[in-house]
């Protein structure tokens, strides 16, 4: 079969036609691909940065977004079968540590994760447990179901933060943040306002239904969140960028009790004024990891059936496989936001 | 001053012109009434029914939904000044219990409420401590000002409830029922079903945003609700009705794990099957009263400048003071929804 | 093996020592029982009551409370060991419902129960899914793992309603209620009141920890309880009863805002006034059904570790299985209250 | 009257016998006071750092732990009489933000603190709003109402955090670490690990019920932690230390999933990974300022009356105003842990 896997220890993939089809154990299934979205870690992995090479064994296929259909099940698989559209939890908890006997497995203490800790989606096959397979309702077309990996992301971070009638920062709006400003307005946000240093961004920010969108090159733009909310502040900061700058104006510009739900993942330490920032605030931070399993996925199908979350705009470019490096190098050049990959 | 009070142990009020304006305390303010909803609570006091007769005095004057101007403030009135517009919260806490000194006013065990215990809000002026006051935003305009008393039960209800990103039933369309189906969808509910014996309250409460509406005349409507949500049933019940089939039918059409909000009132005991209905399902019951203070005014006043919540088709018909009459007839007949009065 | 079963439509068990060893699936655990508790449920089966006709098939192996020895793994299995002590889950969920997917199991839609709705522990040998096994910590005894199950229902209760720095009333001191009490206390009850029909389970919920103990034969124990709590009643209830009368006074004696978890099982339909209980007072009530997989069965190691639950005065009898006889003799006779037996 | 005063732009208090008794409003009760407790932040004020110099004003009666007894009540005091032996809340709310409105005064939008913001309780008398006084139970000792400012810092860590059947860990055991100890134990901890660099500390936290007491000056003290919570970290850590390597070391020792309550505040900014120990995690983080008024007051109460709480090993010395020079040595010195001036 067709892979796309890191062959060499330098930047770049490479495009094999001749993997063998992954093996399965009795309760694995073997999905053949159809679709599958390029996420910023595989343009990581593409570029081979320092956490690439720490962590990428040479010779994995790598790719973790994706929708396909069930060509095969082991001899214990009883909940799905052979011909059902299928998208999948790439998360892989250990199934026997305290977090996963609690319904915790988004933070398993020994997760293996697709496309980056064992073979992934960017090939003709792909082995998954069965009990980390989704069923893809009728009424989702595939565009939308090759991306619920990073759209959990944005469910999961909005629905932790709790945002149902409340006022809503999205600080950062790359791809998830982007998903984040529908999902927060169909999941009941008053009021949602975006800020990011991308001026293009932003306005697609706006047209996915952000009420206002600041520009962080502004420096007073904590203060102009502010005047947007009584003066007090947000009530909800989902923090999307993994930038200290930002993650410090955020905390600024949210109101005293408020809460931040983190998901963008800094590069190093950040440096935070605690005692201001979290303790005078009486504030709470919540660390955001994967998707809960499978909360939400039930989420996220309950709100894509809602007819609420637009995410048309989002996805910017379909392109076969073959097509990858212009893939990548869309991304590179900022002139892409999801780029779905087509394979089978 | 003009005051619309019982004055005789029957049925029927008597509207008076000769009242005395009432008398502030250093902690009261004054408040000029403009416009005022008539409450299901007041028709009862109006047919003087069994509950009425034991619960008010003669010569109280009712009313308890307002939108009014400040006229005057007591001596040591600091956060509000004459001629703010303002509505208020009715249930006087007794600042004392440990429900007031908890942030949980709303079930304070010694409170008063205007209208009811003490004299209301159909009459030229009331007076009201200054801290359940509530300013009324600009924005917001003096028709829905005058029902933010019960806008914030529904809120309450659904606030309660937790309806973000799941499914609700609201079991009884009342003027209550109806609220909270644009304030469920606003608040970020998947899906909306509303089901209630009168199949014109169903119709508005289409209009107000309902996904489907359910005759509870057709004694199989749990199945139904079942049919569409995957077979399991609602996440969350909103109980509007008071009415114990309905109550039964509902926690029948609720899945394992929900949530049933009750606010409606039985008018007696209710008999259920705590087996069936919580135990094996795991299910949680909230009982609601009144409005949480004053986090539901924050929160109505939050959804309001959204501008996703409509409640024009519900406030039917706005009359004079003196044509008090036809607004209790125009209830009783069905032929109204809300009715306000016009006082100053 | 040895068996105890349900052989004829008619009261009473059958002891036999000729039932072949229970046969496995590759993720299955063959489990050698060691000691099993007798409950309440087995004494129905055992008096056949209507409930046990409708709901158990003649010829099954009762029993659901156990401590046992794993005597052989099935081929999948990979998280425990032949000869590891082990108690389990005996609530078997379907794995693949909602429920069952998102940390729910214990209300799974489609639940079957050892010694219920197949074999159970009252045998030589059990069968048992590799998931639903729990090894027992060395410092826990084999007299206390036998009775995990119970145990996990009185800790699911007392966790669910959240005890801490609260007043606790357990409505009925049967065995689970008795459990409550130690499990309350260690959990950070400020004070446990225990109110019953029968004297002698007072003294021991005395004896356990309880601080103070009504019986419900006296007419005003509800007012009682509120003065033992500066007049405003108790924060939570922990209703163990299932009787009409106990759960009406246990809301009479919960102050506003409260929180009743409610485990026993009525016969029938109850009777409440749930504007009065309910709604004005702004109460929570929550159902609680078996143990949460594996949040409680956490909890309760982490509780019998701590060496603050002390069961001791519970287990009044441990016998040979040959004499079950005499246990559910003891149980009608009301002069045991938890029977364990000794099997292998 | 008798006034301990930061009376000069220099280190040092100024105790004078000639300050004016304080003016009431027709809110305020005046409280001759008896006892009063010296608090870490007095001490800065005490030795005038870089904090003090920007905060106080000269001429300020300082202090803000307190028990008394009501000498006069202003006009409009309805709750409280004179004679009534009371401790307060310190932090006084503006009570017209959402913060006071919403049962959120301890994170006020504009709090003014007693001994702080204005005069406080190291003097014959101090004047306080009605609604911040709080009457002490007669089972209660003056010394342990003279510290249930600090106590309650303890307690709203302790109660935010949700410790029962959980492991904790307290990072730091200053005064208010120490007092977390107990309480976390009365609350329902089922392990309770105390990590300080100093050894004398550790051992008081011995005293009061710590299970486990390690020295922060071993590396390795996080791994330790592990060791000691089955490999995978503590539940919840309370941060009693505002140091950054307990901080970042604390982390290290949580498990996934965890909570950590911050009260200890750091004197600059906290360096923090945030990807490892917030988002990986999947972990919370809940800042504490103050006391939940008045939940927190109730549940000190509760935990005081229970009987479970000794507070007695930490209350080192109790000596008259006039010495108060030699309250601060001790605890300059490290030989004081609570020392309570006698006033009246």
């Amino acid at each position: 079969m067709v892979a796309l896997k890191k062959a060499s220890d330098a930047p770049g993939l490479d495009l094999t036609a001749e993997t063998p089809v992954p093996e399965m154990g009795p309760d694995d299934v073997l999905i053949r691909i159809v679709k599958a979205g390029i996420c910023g870690t595989d343009r990581h992995i593409y570029e081979w940065d320092a956490w690439s090479r720490r962590r990428i064994k040479i010779g994995t296929t790598i790719g973790h977004e994706f929708v396909g259909v069930i060509a095969a099940v082991g001899a214990d698989v009883q909940t799905v079968q052979v011909g059902q559209r299928v998208s999948g939890e790439g998360h892989i908890g250990c199934n026997r540590c305290e977090a996963c006997r609690t319904g915790m497995a988004h933070v398993c203490d020994n997760v293996r994760i697709i496309g980056i800790d064992r073979d992934g989606t960017f090939a003709g096959y792909m082995s998954l447990p069965e009990r980390n397979v989704w069923p893809i309702h009728a009424s989702i077309p595939d565009n939308y179901a090759a991306i619920m990996d990073p759209l959990g992301n944005a469910v999961h971070t909005v629905m932790a933060a709790n945002v149902s009638g409340r006022t809503v920062l999205v600080s950062g709006v790359g791809i998830i943040g982007l998903m984040a400003v529908p999902v927060a307005r169909a999941a009941g946000a008053s009021r949602v306002i975006a800020v990011d240093v991308n001026a293009a961004r932003l306005d697609l920010a706006r047209r996915l239904g952000a009420d206002e969108c600041l520009s962080a090159r502004e420096e007073d733009w904590p203060e102009r969140v502010k005047k947007l909310t009584d003066g007090r502040g947000v009530h909800v900061v989902l923090e999307m960028s993994g930038a200290q700058p930002a993650i410090r104006g955020s905390l600024e510009a949210m109101r005293n009790g408020g809460t931040m739900a983190v998901l963008g993942l800094p590069s190093g330490d950040v440096s935070l004024d605690l005692a201001r920032h979290l303790i005078f605030k009486g504030a709470t931070f919540l660390g955001i990891n994967g998707r809960r399993m499978f909360e939400t996925w039930y989420q996220m199908e309950s709100l894509l059936l809602s007819g609420r979350v637009n995410l048309d705009p989002i996805i910017t470019h379909v392109i076969p496989l073959k097509d990858y490096r212009r893939g990548f190098e869309l991304m590179q050049a900022g002139e892409a936001i999801k780029v779905i990959l087509e394979i089978g």
